[in-house]
């Protein structure tokens, strides 16, 4: 069992506890590498393509009447994210949520900006769960992401379909972006549903075929991350469900069937990693059951073969008691009769369990 | 346990992860086959049927009088199903959910026309679930209904109640006749549960009378299918209890009572697949108990006739020893009463045994 | 087990599947008898009752200002029923209904009448529950009630008190009328749930007495019957409170308290039923560490005497071997030293488990 | 077990079973005692206490302006109850309540007074809990109380309250006499719960020294009564909440707050109760495993026991042979090493499975 | 197991049972230590710091424009508590749940202050979790705070932020600083919800590896605290989330994103506790399936060491019978070739378990 895989939900905070709200300190796992700033600045016509070394280079993009998507890679240079967060104006719990990498999938309404974050899921070498944190500031004409983990390319796609001026995305505002880049995140998530679920189909076939002891171990640890994995999306469902509901000017009227259709597919998430608890349950009661038979065959075996010793060694002792006068042991077909008769006795107590079913 | 019967919920997915929204991406498992549009255009005087196989054909039925039943069986010409779409003016979206055959069943109000989603059920060969989603168009004047599959016989009956011009369906619009058609997949549903029912009562017979080690299979096999069909009907409660309520036009108050039976119909189907959960659970409890319960018997004969040996077997035993002094050994009656005394402990042991119920 | 006191949820539908809704089909059991016609009208003053066999003679009590009681008893006459409707001025899903015998309880509002669909419980022999469907038509001034099955004695008691003019049956209208019908459903209830609290009550004293392998079946078999029965109640709480929060004329004020106080009862037959199964589910465990425990008991006695005579078959095979040179064998005192040896050795064994509580 | 102790929901109903609504008709266990009325009439400044046996002489108290607590100890003299309720001019259905002993916790606002019923719980001899029920009418200027049972101490610190004058109790109303009554009743709760603790406690000790068969059978009885216990207080939650906020001239400004402290007394019972019934699922599981893992130790010695003596005893039988031909039998020194070896091979496999913690 | 690590809910209550409402009991543990007040005094500009033990100085505290926070160390001085109640004009309800230390955690709006009940969490020796109530009144310039304990750490860095005029806690209201007070003991959550996780992780461990029968005792040890934790913090989140919503004037505008993020807190700690209990669930059923798989194991070594030897000693007294003619005794090489089938049988059963993994 990889410990590793697993997440551990309070660790990180304890380096933050009892510090005043508002104090950002970053709480994830990254520390040395260089925050990279990928800049996307487009309308129907325009398109431009930066990366930027340096904060200050974003603050013109804020009024542009351009739509700007500003993607950071790397929440753990604190003070770089706080002149970012100084520039667009973000309230400081915001910037503390931001690099605080711990947060509950939630949606926030700051009037001038929406803020979302959620969690982004990938599989890892050997099949465990990678989380990271997405947080989304929303505004009018431009749209940040702060992703604490290697660029992925979950947004690749989208970046492609902006440069090439692919479907209504670039004729659509900031809101639509933002849409576009928790869609490409919750589309991602049915990858991650479909390791799992090649997960349970061997488990089940192992189940049937061969269980061991290491079987319950798995499905111990495929039960520990769905627990992660329901608490990461689950959330996501209200979240989503009351960006579609906002009466905020930052949302148009025409995104909104997207945030709706968006809302449906977090759903079908939650109710497949439901299933798939669902049946963990029944595989557990399945190897439960499979231990206790086993255990009644090698019972019936031990019990079938005892029973056919059993009297063919008390016969055999009673022939070697020394009385004197054992009329038996004189007789000269004596002891051709005793091993027919043993003989008899053996094989029909053996056909006996045999049919039985317990041989 | 035949494994290609059970839904794979993530699977179809991810071809499409990552396509920008409202891009359409068949996703069920036909690929060949031709598309078979089937109209019928009717009022309460006129009835015409035809079936089409170009889609341009469609277009003059969108704002006849008359009220069009279209019904497009196979929904993999992506193509073909786009220029449907647009003839109807359908948003992307809706396009896009026609032919992703993994939606959740639900009902969306697009103003000009209502969109219901849900699952059609069969039962396949070898009693397993085979689903299948239906789609809904339903306009003022005109309903547009997506099968992904063979034409199933559930909707033979409505077309024969439209020739013959039987009961009110003639008589009353299109919300009536939309109705009709999800009252017809619904009906279909108590079919299956009817299925279930025969082989969960056959699996209590199989409990009560011969357990196997393959019974908890059926048993784990039943839960997992119960699992998939409780997911495929709950989300239609939700969907015709919305469909009742709306406030559109397109449903007319002389149809709300029937959407209202429709209503109690899917909670009928909700309530008894959750009977048989229960059930399910109360079987795979009484399959322990019945395990546990053969152990005990099959112990209890392995210590029973233990008990009755062992002592026989020490006596033959003591009588075995090379003592030169064992005065019983020269008595010329030691054999005949060793024997009888072993045979009334035997057969004491052996009455008392039977007493106990062990053997 | 008899099998056939279990409700079949889902086998009376398909004889219906697929038909137009609004099609009258019996779906119950009874086929051929006599619908019995049962006709009560009365006010404070006056008193008629009378038995009819058609329905016609049914019409003049439509628009009398008596408050008049149609019993009919018996919905498999379906044209019958269809005339009675029409003279009612049912609507046709209300028909569909009231012979569809698969109802769950509900209350429905049409303007003119109220439509009430509940379940009739009744003990049959062998102690399992018969359900039996009962539906009330409440207009201004007449009651239709429709059982199908033998007229219950339920009903009686309240015939005695329209007959007799006892309390306050007579003085008020029809709605009081409804909810007495109702009230004695449900106090019946309560005769249903003491056979089964007498029922528990045995399978406590049977499990911790003398818990047998059909234990588990009659547990199973009861905890079945309350899943049925839950279902056949739950449904009727939201029924019943729906009726009490009405806002229609039909329902008077003085009536409004009575139905709170049904409302109440109907609470307290589902707390009970909920009570029942989790003592079903407690009893489950006990069960189940009873068979543990029993199995443990026979472990130990097995574990006990093999370590008893294990060692003592040792050393009577250790003297039974044929060395040339074993000096004790030549000793007089031998055999009764070996002898009394193993006495100690077995009864120190046999004193040692029975204070360890083996045997 | 003591059955006896068990509360029997449905039994006492049947015997009303078919009466009209508002019948009176006692469904406890008292039948002959004699009813006694404490009335205590008071405010600030005067104070008079006097024990009635006739109901008329309540009457003067009705109208007045002083606050006057009339508690009735017995509620099975129906004809008496009958004219006590025509007296303070209360509905049919509340003297029906409460004289029938099975009403589930609630609160009813009858406009000129508020119907308050619910359970008063204490301790019987044997640790069993007896509950009683307690019914409060609280008008303008008088609280009714009503008691199924033995005159308890519950109410003898308010009385003694009420004749010292001390706290604010003679200051207030009716409705803060109504409040202290239930309160004095919810803090006895706690009382009950403390004895619940301890005998969790006792079965905890019990359950990790020596558990035994008939712990199961204590876990189980707990279990019960906190089924019974949670079904009791449960619906109090409900009826405290609404009584807190009920819009009635009847429950003064001043009351509120003590009504909400009631309330949080009322949810803190309800949870210990959760917490009680979650501890017992606990040890209900940590008994199954300590049986099991008993099996396992006693499973242990058998096999080890059986192990060390397997081999030995076949090779005092190999030598027990009587071919002619053995050389080890005429060898001097056979019999001394065939001991000491079988000495060797006992010792090393006593050590092994000493090591291996087998034994 | 530590049992006095165990909350006792019930306990201390019943000393208080009976007594009027709004009586002071103190239903702590402490009872002789000196109450400390601990007086800071502050605006942006000023700060004073004192420590008093009589409750008269408070109060020229009271109307001062500053803004001033009294933290009451130990309640167990009911005299001195009630003087400081009466004058800051504190409800008797409220210090009445001041000094009552078992108090439900929640929020009570009484118009001219707040009042929040929680509890503090703090890991004693031995890891067991010691709860502690904190008591919080915010008034428009005041916050006073009742600790029933040692002065924690806890609020030892917002003094030092107070006196350093570090972040924005000198700058902002009352409200701000009763909201510092809480988010440091929400912070101090996380720090308990660590040690539960190593906990569970070295269970974890201990399961796979060394499951012993005191693993169950740890388990239900950590399924016990962590139900009463569930229940200290549950209620917190409605009382977090009725604080939000408040429309009072205490709570400044500015103030409101700070509770959000708080609740947020709340609910992640929430979060953590219901995994924990979840996983708590999944290791019973591990370890019960790892006890069942040991006694498999050593069952399959008692039959398979059975089987082998079984044939050998019926084999070996076979040639130990007394016949007089079996002429394999008086062949020559009968010894060797017996001693050699012997082996051969011993070793293809020895292979042959070995094979079948049973030794």
């Amino acid at each position: 069992m990889k410990k590793t895989a697993l997440p551990r939900l309070s660790r990180k905070r304890t380096t933050k506890s009892g510090l005043p709200s508002g104090t950002l300190v970053y709480t994830g796992e990254r520390k040395d590498e260089q925050i990279i700033i990928h800049v996307i600045d487009f309308d129907e016509a325009t398109f431009v393509e930066t990366e930027l070394t340096s904060v200050e280079a974003c603050i013109p993009y804020k009024n542009k009447p351009t739509v700007t998507w500003i993607n950071v890679d790397g929440v753990h240079n604190v003070p770089m994210l706080e002149k970012l967060g100084d520039c667009f104006a973000l309230h400081r719990l915001v910037m503390e949520d931001i690099t605080n990498t711990d947060q509950r999938p939630k949606t926030e309404d700051y009037g001038d900006y929406l803020y979302i974050v959620l969690k982004m899921l990938s599989a890892g070498k050997a099949e465990e769960i990678v989380t990271e944190q997405l947080s989304i500031i929303a505004g009018p004409n431009f749209v940040l992401s702060f992703q604490d983990g290697q660029e992925g390319d979950v947004f690749s796609l989208i970046r492609d379909r902006l440069r090439n001026n692919k479907g209504r995305i670039r004729k659509m505002g900031a809101d639509y972006l933002a849409y576009s880049l928790l869609d490409a995140v919750v589309d991602n998530y049915f990858v991650i549903l479909e390791t799992f679920g090649n997960r349970i189909e061997q488990l089940e076939t192992e189940l049937i075929e061969s269980p061991t002891p290491g079987t319950v171990q798995k499905i111990y640890q495929l039960k520990r991350e769905l627990i992660f994995l329901h608490n990461a999306v689950w959330p996501l469902r209200e979240a989503v469900s009351s960006l579609g509901k906002l009466e905020s000017p930052l949302i148009r009227e025409a995104t909104v069937p997207y945030l709706r259709d968006l809302y449906d597919h977090v759903v079908n998430v939650i109710d497949s990693v439901d299933i798939y608890r669902e049946m963990i349950t029944g595989m557990l009661d399945m190897y439960l059951s499979s231990v206790s038979n086993r255990l009644n065959e090698v019972m019936k075996v031990l019990t079938a073969i005892s029973l056919i010793f059993m009297p063919l060694t008390f016969i055999v002792g009673l022939y070697g008691m020394n009385f004197k006068y054992m009329p038996e042991l004189n007789w000269q077909y004596g002891y051709p009769v005793v091993l027919f008769a043993m003989l008899g006795i053996g094989m029909s107590m053996f056909f006996y369990f045999k049919r039985k079913k317990w041989l």
